[in-house]
């Protein structure tokens, strides 16, 4: 009799009254809260390992070393006569100048030189050891009937452009030394045993 | 006649009657699920380089070295007679000890000893070269008119403290040996060959 | 009068109307949003140090050192006469063969050799210090009624294999040098100046 669904229906004298319809569904609830922060990542991975050392001090040894003989006999005709050299057996570098007959100091440092003489029979055996102009040790024999080897040593503490070379004096009487093209008898040796820097 | 809006209202004989209001909407629903963890975080970053090794082992040379003169004359006036040295060519780290006219031993090693002498006319030349209180080599000449350069040299494998010196021995002749004040002719080397502990 | 709770209820000519129930509650919240990342992990270690670096080039130095003597006189009896060393005072790795009496090269390179020998009376003394069979220098003293010390020295660059002796050579007259079993006057040194290899 009513028009609509779900409405009351009177009835009779009994009247049926609809009850009001239920209530729209609540909102959706709020949007939940966002999720805890993620851990914190792991530790990152350990550093390499650092690189090798550098390469201890390199020994750059030096070396500097020189032999020279003379195949000639040498007279002093003047008062002063400079000993060259003709024959090389060693000569490291050049550092012994044939042509001028000296050894140049290239590397300074302590050097040791050692001289090899044969003497000229009745003539005076008198040599120097020269650093630049200033005479350091004498090689001397007296004259004699009887030629001989003589010898002398020493070192020297060089600094680079110091020359050593071998110089004979003549005094009043004949001075020389004795060598031959088969057989050499004067030798000249030279080398460095301690550079100044290492 | 009746209070309330929306209320159903009764009309005549004809009874209308307006169903109940609408129920009040539900409550929200409940709050949604916490988000998901977040992701891990990354990596941390990788840790710094190590350092640098040490530098490598560096070629630390040994050097020991003396060439000492004598500008005097000495004879023997003892049976055993020390020749001290008045002349420092070279002397590295005053290994040589010109007080005592020995060479001390620091360096233990391969040494190379050289020694010149310049022999005195009509006397002998009786030399010994001295380890410690052991002649080990002998440098002699016998006595003549002429006077000359006389050498020796060898090699001695000391150890730490060892003394290394030269002695004149005097047997019934006379013994010298020969020098100037302005001309070195005795003259001393000695160096180290190679080092015990490389 | 009507079953149901919440009914309105018809009462004398008033009619209380019910109102519909209230709505479901509403569906949940949706799901939040993923949480943050999490924050970056810490830095790794640090890396290990690293290694020492290399060892400094041409630290292996290399050695070649003999110095033997002979406590024996010895006459040349044959045109050629080998001098043998009965004496080590340094033999390096042996590189001196005392059976063979020559100095054998293991470390190819620029070698020293100093020879001191002493004469013997009236007799020459001619002696060649030998790089296989050539002579490279000359150690001579003429015949005298005076018996001295006779020295040579010089450099050789040597190669594997080389040997380097010492050898008396015979003319017309007696040749011979001098030497006694308590003292020693014959010497023979060599060693190594600078390796061919560094």
């Amino acid at each position: 009799p009513f028009p609509g669904s779900g409405i009351p229906t009177l009835m009779s004298d009994t009247l049926f009254i609809h009850k009001g319809e239920m209530g729209e569904r609540g909102l959706p609830g709020a949007v939940g809260q966002a999720g805890q922060r993620g851990l914190r990542g792991p530790s990152g991975r350990k550093g390499q390992k650092g690189q090798a050392g550098p390469q201890g001090h390199s020994c750059k040894q030096q070396f500097a070393a020189f032999s020279v003989g003379r195949r000639k006999p040498q007279h002093s005709s003047d008062y002063f006569q400079h000993v060259t050299f003709d024959t090389e057996f060693v000569n490291l570098y050049q550092h012994f100048n044939m042509f001028s007959g000296k050894f140049f100091c290239y590397v300074p440092g302590v050097y040791y030189f050692s001289l090899n003489v044969h003497t000229w029979n009745f003539k005076e055996t008198y040599v120097h050891l020269m650093r630049n102009e200033q005479p350091v040790a004498i090689l001397y024999a007296q004259p004699s009937d009887r030629s001989i080897m003589q010898s002398q040593s020493l070192m020297l503490d060089l600094q680079e452009g110091d020359e050593v070379w071998v110089r004979m004096f003549k005094r009043e009487r004949e001075n020389a030394v004795y060598s031959e093209e088969s057989d050499v008898y004067i030798i000249f040796n030279g080398y460095l045993i301690k550079p100044a820097l290492e």
